[in-house]
């Protein structure tokens, strides 16, 4: 069957993808009596005296909410909160799938961020971690910003981070194989969306030197006045220091390193063949990449990945998301920083060893069991590194408890 | 071990009852495509055509938010929404234990009425249904009468209806031993909360004549001018048709039933002997009822019913909500209305047999699993008579799928 029709199917079979069960059994009127009245009152009593036992007593230390408006989903777009659910629910069954993490689907029926920061931020008290979905930008920008600010939970908003998280591991192990210095190559950016900002943001703070973000205007730098909003002017700031102008066909010269996040066929051979020699592509336009494997090879790239499953390389954020939240949530992380974002990137990239490194190999398989332990445990070293852990976790302890993470 | 202990026991062992599961497996490649991207854009562009179609491809049409703001849990009054998660918890295990009904809880961080109205409507693409729990009279009548009128799901304050349903379920069993007509018989009420209020109205739309309901400031009637809101009014014009003045000494003599939702033992032995002869009492204060079983009976109670399951004829919601729901989702009932309340007091009222009544049995137990599933059918039955279901389900293929319904 084709894959649509077997998708369809899924869904309809099972109506949805999850079931919210009972871990306790409830045969007896003892058991009744333990799990709900009168027993149940003892935890309450416990949490109204010490407001951290909530950790101790219910699920809120392993849930996080997977929080979406329907205003940017997949690549359809703006197409309203109850047509996102199913992208939600896929979601948190990877959350279940590679990190043990319990996650719901919360899609909500506005698109004004005020109500949705306010909304969220009401939710608190349940859960332990929002993981922010498929909201378009700019809006996305401004409520993670405030939602980081105003909640003392992680905020993570995958469609920025996570790509950038994982993009930057594959970056790593490309320039390896092109013997090029990661804080020396000049990387072009292109498309000015959630993900975009996200991958420069994150490779300036992993120290990379020459970064150009190009949108629909061509490259951003400081003092354009077309086209700019707040986060670009930040953008402006931290890029193109030679303040660049141009259309990407101008600026990819002399580049080595091309990331689009942007639209299908915006790359062309002849731009290939004017960056530097053994180019990096990373095409994650979906479904169609901003250029074909098979043309960015032919023009000379020594490295291509993409956002596609049928492609080496896949640029995929179930790498990224179950195991920084795992790490997150076991350390109680009041937020995921900037240096366990990095440390994510890095546990990513060291999983693809030496000898296993190629051009079709700079990222791991999706499937990998391996990563979301180690991405859960460098991230909560970070965490506990920078101070911002609530729970003073042995690293060993988690590195143990991580060998047993249950895959199922 | 004592019960406190063990609950708390449970509870650490567990860190909360609920877990979140996929009912689709992710092993392999193609696996991750139908759950994920790109399969799972399918559903979702099948709902952005026909909203409604999230009920075929999501888990919406089974799923119930149990929803509180923690100002009124149990008996402990107002101890925030982190303290009131394992009730919302446990409730959760309930909605699946006996009637298969995934259910999720929602503490929110707030209680302003206007902020719990406005949030709970933006949950609606995510849910079938809400549960309201725990939620402090008198904000919580506004709350759910704001919500019925503005959402399109079902909203049900358990605290309110299940209480009364499974109330009057037993008082009709009760007075076929007394041998009273259940539209004849003089009934007091006692206690002005959610409950009280809710008991008040199912007796009123059940046909009841004679209600009087009493506050701590006594008898309500029309023009009372002391403790009085909105609801009390409303009250004050559905009953005490006599207009009878004064403390619940005064307004019990002659009377048949007296149902309190109040506090521990303001019900004396003397007042119960001033009642009509077989009087019938269903002191629910919890966990010290209004009066003893012992006491009740020696002062001459045919029937005593009360909240504590270590005595007989325990008045337990979960005789009520989880098929209530069943029946409401399975039918897309729009709402849950007067009739299908009554339907369901009926429902567990006929699952005692003439065979079984006895003055220690006029309420089922609360684990017999004929309940959920009685209740369920007359619920949705009700639902397809009234014109408030979107789903015209045939009634035999729904009796057959209750006969089936998986109790775990």
């Amino acid at each position: 069957m084709a894959l649509k029709e077997e998708a369809l199917e899924l869904h309809r079979t099972f109506q949805g993808k999850l079931s919210i069960d009972s871990k306790v059994s409830v045969q007896s009127a003892r058991d009744l009596s333990l799990a709900y009245s009168p027993g149940v009152a003892e935890p309450c009593r416990e949490i109204f005296k010490q407001r951290d036992l909530v950790y101790d007593y219910t699920i809120k230390g392993n849930l996080v909410a997977v929080v979406s408006d329907g205003t940017s989903v997949l690549g359809l777009g703006n197409i309203g909160p109850e047509a996102a659910m199913p992208v939600m629910e896929g979601k948190a069954v990877l959350f279940k799938r590679f990190a043990g993490v319990d996650a719901f689907p919360i899609c909500l029926n506005t698109t004004d961020p005020e109500k949705l920061i306010e909304t969220i931020k009401l939710l608190e008290p349940t859960f332990g971690g929002i993981n922010l979905e498929d909201i378009a930008a700019p809006a996305c920008f401004e409520i993670e910003r405030r939602l980081k600010e105003e909640m003392n939970i992680p905020v993570f908003h995958d469609d920025q981070h996570g790509t950038a998280i994982v993009t930057a591991a594959g970056l790593i192990n490309a320039l390896k194989l092109a013997g090029k210095n990661l804080h020396e190559v000049k990387v072009v950016v292109n498309g000015g969306g959630a993900a975009g900002i996200a991958v420069v943001k994150l490779l300036h703070s992993m120290g990379l030197q020459q970064i150009i973000m190009c949108d629909t205007k061509g490259a951003i730098y400081e003092g354009r006045e077309e086209g700019m909003n707040e986060t670009k002017i930040e953008i402006s700031e931290m890029t193109n220091k030679q303040k660049l102008k141009g259309q990407l066909k101008e600026v990819i010269v002399g580049a080595d390193v091309f990331i689009g996040v942007s639209a299908a066929g915006i790359l062309s051979k002849e731009m290939v063949l004017s960056m530097n020699p053994q180019p990096i592509i990373f095409a994650m336009a979906n479904p169609d990449p901003e250029i074909l494997p098979e043309d960015a090879i032919a023009a000379g790239a020594r490295v291509i990945g993409t956002g596609r499953s049928d492609y080496p390389n896949q640029v995929n954020n179930v790498l990224a998301f179950p195991g920084i939240f795992r790490g997150a949530l076991d350390v109680q992380a009041s937020c995921i920083n900037e240096e366990m974002k990095v440390a994510a990137v890095y546990a990513i990239a060291n999983l693809v060893s030496e000898a296993e490194l190629t051009e079709e190999n700079v990222i791991p398989n999706s499937l990998d069991p391996r990563v979301a332990p180690n991405v859960a445990l460098a991230v909560a070293k970070a965490a506990l590194e920078t101070g911002v852990a609530r729970l003073q976790m042995n690293i060993t302890d988690l590195a143990a408890k991580y060998k047993n993470l249950t895959v199922c």
